[in-house]
């Protein structure tokens, strides 16, 4: 059982390019919305400064995989995220001993994703959780990222981990660098959905969720393919991208080579392709992932 | 009257994080494109290497401000932009003797420009030429920045002032730091009807194109709002999202702020906004800039 949400880090900036978070946060701020919700303790948090005045998703690396217990407690890691992974310890506590009970961590995406609700536990509250907001929002999916299948081991990287419970919501499909109107609202009606559920849970009030709830669980990455000189020398073919959580067939075209070919989708198993033409990942020559399509069925309340 | 065109220069990554002119040309090398338009000399130029390394719009200024002709010759400038431009300038020649006929170069944005046909020379042929390329293409637009509205003089910053002629092909909406096919498509179909035109010319050829065409003519930038710190407090009204090239009355709504105020359109005149929410502007401060249409009648063939 879940106990009382009391504290609750309501993050932006995680990636400094990101700016849907940031501005949300300044919102906030502005007109001072923390009050609404006067029995949660709120914090509002810029997670990478120094990369949201650059404008860049990181300084040195992705702090969004700075979190695994092992790489907090290493000294010898000298990037300036290792640093303010380590730094923010004094606000989110250990893995052992939160500080937070919940982590709300804002994220935009290039991806036709929609708004994505990302999450690592495998627990019914936050399953729970994730379909009461997708079952009242167009367009709204359940990327379900367990520890296991994505780090190697169950210490998750991302930096939702450091609370006992946490979401990541992640809308698209926007440029980098931008704010917009629009994935704006839809990012803040995701975070009142989520506020509005643990109030009910804080409450013992009963929840409408649907019975069953459709999860897309991650399973592989696909890379772009590349030259001899390990060069990126495919794009994405027109009838995959913007395909976000729609079924992926082999023999589906995938890539187009800069020389003209078509190559086509050859697992042996239909899956859910996710980020899809994401330009975070083109320095990793990430293409996509890809998901398969689980149900998960909720406890009555 | 215009010469015969020879020398043709296919200039892409003058942004480095604009990947589209970056992918074409690889296609163009890849796939010997060059072999079809033998009756040109078309030279493939990645334009700023550094900065499509760092996947960076530029390493220490815009590229594509540079060529101002006193600042091509003032070794007191010391940006890697800057050096680049006059390292340009063994390639380019200079502007009183330029070595190209023709500059096409290669750009996209993240506002709703469709294919975007800029140019900056009061010259019928060129004129034609974009009247040629907007007739044949869907959402194609033709806006024009001559030097005087924008350089306070005739001294033109952009890249193609090194060239006689030339046309910046300018295509969105797109995500900075990514290929998308469709976007690639519409760009390369752009530089097609491009050499298209130009061969027809060099054969004297009657063309097909519009008796009128209609131009968006550069008139001024708009600023975002900012707090006392100078940071941005405000961002582009839902209302006007997306809506580049199309009417902005007085009254309408225009820019929502942190606080929640809505900010109005204020000009005496309704204009034409151009490069909405382009967020290579955001360091800038520029929301977006305001155009005025006006008609171009062709010369018959």
């Amino acid at each position: 059982m879940t106990q009382k949400i009391q504290n609750i880090a309501l993050v932006g900036g995680t990636h400094g390019n990101e700016k849907t978070g940031i501005f949300l946060l300044q919102q906030w701020r502005q007109q001072n919305l923390v009050q609404r919700w006067r029995e949660f303790d709120i914090h509002l948090l810029l997670a990478n400064p120094k990369a949201c005045e650059l404008n860049r998703r990181f300084v040195d690396e992705d702090l969004n995989r700075c979190f695994k217990n092992s790489d907090l407690l290493d000294l010898q890691r000298s990037s300036y995220e290792a640093s303010r992974a380590s730094a923010l310890t004094a606000f989110f506590g250990s893995k052992k001993q939160p500080k937070m009970d919940f982590i709300i961590d804002l994220h935009t995406t290039t991806a036709n994703m929609g708004v994505s609700l990302i999450i690592t536990n495998e627990n019914p509250f936050i399953f729970k959780l994730a379909s009461f907001i997708q079952s009242r929002m167009d367009q709204c999916y359940i990327y379900y990222v367990p520890s296991k299948t994505y780090c190697a081991d169950t210490d998750h990287t991302f930096m939702i981990s450091m609370a006992e419970n946490g979401l990541i919501i992640e809308v698209g499909p926007i440029a980098n660098g931008i704010v917009r109107d629009d994935i704006l609202k839809r990012t803040n009606q995701a975070v009142e959905y989520t506020l509005q559920f643990l109030q009910s849970h804080n409450r013992a009030e009963a929840v409408e969720v649907p019975a069953t709830v459709t999860l897309y669980q991650h399973k592989k990455l696909v890379h772009f393919p590349t030259d001899e000189r390990g060069r990126m020398d495919a794009i994405i073919h027109e009838q995959l991208q913007d395909r976000d959580y729609q079924l992926l067939q082999p023999g589906d075209p995938v890539f187009v080579t800069s020389a003209g070919e078509i190559i086509v989708y050859t697992e042996k198993q239909a899956m859910y392709p996710v980020f899809i033409n994401e330009a975070a990942y083109y320095y990793q020559n990430i293409a996509f992932s890809l998901t398969q399509k689980t149900f998960y069925h909720n406890a009555s309340s």
